[in-house]
């Protein structure tokens, strides 16, 4: 019983962001963050990152690894922070993000983040933050609960910080943390009501990013291993397109098939041209076509898509050292509009600077 | 009845940290603050600055001016942060603290503070937090309630960060803070257990100051306008020690009065030699002397004891960038011990540094 109620609410939260909200025009500063918390696949590249490559051609774009964030859930095992840092770093660039569009940085390189998220920690009322639907749902699981940082209550005030330390005024977002980005909203009124127009309030940029299932058509999620990273090699990928769950009802070659439910049918509407889509639907449905030559198929297509990456990312891995070296630069130019920003900040709020 | 029980919960913090209290023996690097929200006044000389000046000449002194922490109650008017830093430079160096005996810095200078509170609020269990009693208390309080910030729920993480980042081994505390001193030692403890022994788990050092009370009889307090300044005239002292509440039963010189229900009294007990003390207990007791004779010679005392500390504080404010620069030569100091110790603890946590 409780538990409807608060998920009523939660939906509630999501309903009343998404009626506000308004496709951004003239963007001029875009800013987003990833959490490094392992190597990307397919689903993040077409959920987070696809997008950031079509942004970074149109706006001034700060891309940043946000790995303050991947500690407030996983604080209990960091073993491989610094490592997944340095794979998100090849991920990226392998993928097009490049210091000359974007500059991009690493969150906790830049103290400010952690300045800033104090000072506003300062003015936002807990109630705010309970509120937050993906705190709402963590509380509900009573095992959850006994482990609920602090850190965990806050990361909607960090991820404010990140926003207006560079004064961002608009974020990328899934539908599902709009709610975070009107909290931050809030939370930027109330400071600029209490110290002057200071910050810039940031509008969410909705990416409407087609859906890509997991190997066995749930939602792709590493903790569901369905994945198919951009690091798999020609092989596991191979293997891994073997294993994907097709329309059960072709047992024969000849039973004709149902596309609209068949998960290698969607992994080719996104990497098989549109042309041979319409072949392989139309003989599919005509059973004139076995899964596993249309796997075969499809496994080709996604090599031939992740392959320049695959060579980029070991060409980069190679020498780790000029890796981490871009992104030093780009955290040198990020902590200078950062250190400036936070410098008017605190004079605004009347700290001796 | 559920304010009782809350209250009474209170205490019981406060009893466990007291049973578990012990005196700590060599003493190797003491650490505290004070927040800037206005001049000292005498209550804050005996009760915080004078067990400072005694530890300054036993250990390692690390002493800060906690703007921060100012702001975590005063967020909607700050507008007296800077001045009230720089008077509170003056008063410290006035009294006697001194850059050749201990690190003299301000908090917000040395960005490692918020880095290391933002860590530390990844380990720390909200839960935690909502038990300290100075929360509870305000939460007690409806209207405060609705603007109990985050900030102000996380202080006793700041306060962690504040003491384990100098590797301090003692923290000088009034007993109403040993709650808060014991949940920073189980921050301490559970980082520890996490990411390996790094943080040293600070004692508390129970100053035992007599209390001094205000004009009124009561706490002295700023809130109560009972408060005598080190940094008030001659005259405004006179002024206000004539105000001064005395034994009720005395209305004509020759009452027989009761000092130890008279505040002059307890002022003369800190500001007068013990000799001349016990001949005024005498004198008042057999009606011998009047009150405005007594308050006379408590003023001229009061004075004597200010002057020193008047005139410096006027001398060390008509030079206030070389005053500034005191404590900048130790905030220089303070952040090459904080920088070194942060960077040692984000490569325990697997940060890429
Ligand atoms: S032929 Fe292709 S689209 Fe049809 S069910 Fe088999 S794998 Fe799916
Ligand atoms: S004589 Fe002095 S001690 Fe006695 S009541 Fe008056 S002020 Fe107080």
């Amino acid at each position: 019983m409780e538990k409807k109620l608060i998920l009523s609410n939660v939906d509630k939260e999501m309903k009343i962001a998404l009626e506000k909200y308004e496709e951004p025009k003239d963007i001029k500063r875009v800013l987003s963050g990833m959490r490094p918390t392992g190597k990307l696949h397919l689903g993040n590249y077409f959920g987070a990152l696809k997008p950031w490559l079509e942004l970074q051609d149109r706006a001034e774009s700060f891309f940043f690894i946000a790995d303050w964030h991947a500690i407030t859930t996983s604080y209990q095992d960091t073993r491989d922070l610094a490592e997944n840092t340095v794979q998100m770093m090849a991920d990226w660039l392998a993928c097009g993000l490049t210091p000359e569009k974007s500059t991009l940085f690493v969150q906790s390189w830049i103290k400010e983040h952690a300045e800033l998220h104090l000072l506003l920690s300062m003015i936002t009322p807990v109630r705010w933050l309970e509120r937050n639907p993906t705190y709402k749902e963590m509380m509900e699981n009573l095992k959850d609960r006994e482990i609920a940082t602090y850190g965990f209550l806050g990361y909607p005030v960090l991820q404010t910080a990140d926003i207006v330390l560079y004064d961002a005024d608009t974020v990328p977002v899934g539908i599902d943390q709009l709610p975070h980005l009107e909290l931050s909203r809030e939370i930027v009124r109330r400071f600029n009501r209490f110290f002057g127009e200071l910050l810039v309030e940031p509008r969410p940029y909705l990416s409407e990013a087609p859906k890509l299932p997991g190997l066995d058509g749930r939602k792709m999620s590493k903790s569901y291993g369905n994945c198919i990273y951009l690091s798999d090699s020609k092989e596991e990928v191979e293997k891994k397109v073997r294993s994907m769950v097709t329309d059960p009802a072709r047992v024969r070659k000849t039973d004709p098939g149902h596309p609209e439910v068949c998960t290698v049918y969607a992994y080719h509407k996104m990497f098989t041209p549109e042309e041979k889509v319409k072949e392989i639907e139309e003989a599919c449905r005509k059973g004139e076509i076995g899964c596993v030559q249309c796997k075969k198929l499809l496994a080709q297509n996604i090599n031939s898509f992740l392959e320049p990456i695959r060579s980029k990312r070991e060409e980069l891995l190679s020498d780790r050292d000029s890796l981490i070296d871009i992104f030093r630069e780009g955290s040198k130019r990020a902590s200078e509009i950062a250190r400036k920003k936070m410098k008017e900040i605190k004079k605004a709020v009347n700290f001796l600077v």
